[in-house]
């Protein structure tokens, strides 16, 4: 049976000051209607049932979530006593699972990743998980639109025979410099990574058991523990013992039993502001712009007034410009894939760290 | 004996949003300390006495203006029911001053420069006055340090004998093109129109009945009724019947006496924002930064957070971003001398006129 595990513990740093550690860009809307959560989880009902759907977070967002999606069990909101980046998320919803059904297959998504059409997801998230009941890790590569800098790419092998855009992979490649992302598109065998992953809670645990022992034996034994009283102590105690590694570090790149599934639905990894420009529609100078906004003499701009005020912009180009009630931020698009590094620099200011 | 007008109606366009219509520039506090009308009347205080001191400025603003300047009796602060630009302005300010006093000299300043030092202005305040009291309208010409196409020239001519830095004046030129301005820049004999003129009471008003023979019919009487009851109504009748002209067009192109003065202070104009690099010391990067701002590989911005908001800029190059408790304005700092244009559009909308 098909299970779900939706990461929902990031930050959003990128997406700064619009999004907030405790009201993270997942939660909030972000232009109108549902948050990227809401969504996510509104994606996976026709999948998935709610007793089969869990959502690894960070503890201090767990009660926001769970009040996000009450039909999921609250238990289901499992909260990390602190982050450990996403190979120990996706271990602990794997013991989990794995301790009530040994055939489970499970979907691994992010919360704040946007994608249509939703039919279309879902057969190909079937599709997947037919390969992952044959014992592969399956990850899905998004075909490249444009040489992006922001994204890992999956660079694939041989085609697995019998199964339309299956693919063997044969390596991750970090995000590239400009150069090689336009080599990665005009290569055509380079797909984005997306962090969508299908697999049996078997097979991950087995890759978990040889590749990354510390977490394996720290973090299988929780899912036994889950639903019991000591339960949250003991994941306190687990994840004291094991380091910060992401999912694709410490199994995708050396698990051998790795195949890509090319995805054919639109998706998009709503990283910072300049996703507002895939979810909505520019005006004719090709501006987004959300709230109170005059832009006079502009274009290109994502111009967001997330209050009342006034956000006016003057002969402006290419610039993100978001102002919340108490912080304005300003920056030209190129670099608002970096805001890590303000929002760093924000956090070691004794009179500017509130405002994270 | 020397008398003063400051002329201090300005909207202050062009520092919106810092600057309001109810707000304007020359009565607030752009930086720290005192506003520049504040500056404006103390650094008269040591040429003419408060009673000899008159403000001209809008109806809304004269109680503002009575507040800041408490020590000028009440009726020198001189509220015009309607705009007429500098014309009518002067030409109100003579008829007054003539009335009390035939032989008066009036230094005629506006209430948004920034100048200094003051006892180097004092001086040249006084050797306008020997070239006053020979019948020369006379203007401060601002020896250009760079090609300025926000400033208007004049043009000097043959030197006048026996006063060091007096000139004949051979024209008047409107703000340039920058091609213009170059030339002007190269060409030495071209001087940045300061608005900051000296005259007897009698020269001005003489010329204002050749030049400007409606202006005077309708304002010259004014000055017989100041202080008298009916004088606001008969202002606001004498208003009616006059044109917006400014006395650079009214008077200075036309008439043959007038004489520049080369200026030996420093003398800015706080037109827009750009004028804060002009009263505040840049960081290393060359940014201006005024309340709780972080810039962060950002260089040559001018950066206010005029609230206890924060405001940040990253990756941010050249660039005007000031925000307010209701409005944010972000421009290239060389559009920020088109501000106008912002304005007037703000204005048409509905939804934003309240702003201004």
């Amino acid at each position: 049976m098909l299970y779900s595990v939706i990461m929902a513990g990031g930050t959003g740093t990128r997406f700064w000051p619009l999004s907030r550690r405790k009201n993270p860009k997942q939660v909030i809307s972000l232009a109108e209607g549902p948050s990227l959560f809401e969504r996510t989880v509104a994606r996976l009902k026709r999948l998935v049932p709610p007793e089969r759907t869990y959502v690894v977070t960070r503890a201090e967002l767990a009660p926001t979530l769970r009040a996000l999606a009450p039909q999921l069990p609250r238990e289901n909101v499992i909260g990390e006593p602190v982050g450990r980046d996403s190979a120990a998320a996706v271990f602990l919803g794997a013991s989990i699972i794995a301790h009530k059904d040994g055939q489970a297959v499970i979907l691994v998504s992010a919360a704040d990743h946007l994608i249509a059409p939703a039919a279309r997801f879902r057969a190909a998230v079937r599709k997947a998980s037919g390969l992952a009941r044959h014992g592969f890790l399956v990850t899905f590569g998004i075909p490249p639109t444009r040489p992006s800098t922001a994204y890992g790419y999956v660079e694939c092998g041989a085609a697995l025979p019998g199964v339309a855009g299956a693919f063997r992979v044969r390596r991750f490649h970090e995000k590239p410099s400009s150069r090689t992302a336009r080599r990665y598109l005009r290569a055509k065998r380079f797909f984005w990574n997306s962090g969508l992953f299908v697999w049996k809670a078997a097979t991950i645990l087995d890759a978990a058991r040889r590749f990354a022992p510390e977490h394996f034996a720290a973090i299988s034994p929780l899912g036994a523990l889950h639903g019991a009283a000591g339960f949250q102590a003991s994941l306190a105690a687990a994840y004291r013992k094991v380091n910060r590694i992401s999912i694709d570090y410490a199994i995708m790149e050396k698990a051998r039993n790795v195949a890509m599934l090319k995805a054919d639905f639109d998706w998009a990894d709503v990283g910072g502001p300049l996703a507002l420009r895939r979810c909505m529609k520019a005006d004719g100078a090709g501006n987004i712009h959300i709230g109170l906004v005059d832009l006079l003499d502009s274009r290109d701009c994502v111009a967001v007034s997330g209050d009342d005020r006034l956000l006016a912009l003057f002969g402006c180009e290419d610039l993100v410009v978001i102002q919340t009630p108490d912080a304005t931020l300003v920056c030209p698009a190129d670099r608002a894939e970096e805001l890590k590094k303000l929002v760093s620099r924000l956090d070691a200011r004794s009179d500017t760290a509130e405002f994270l």
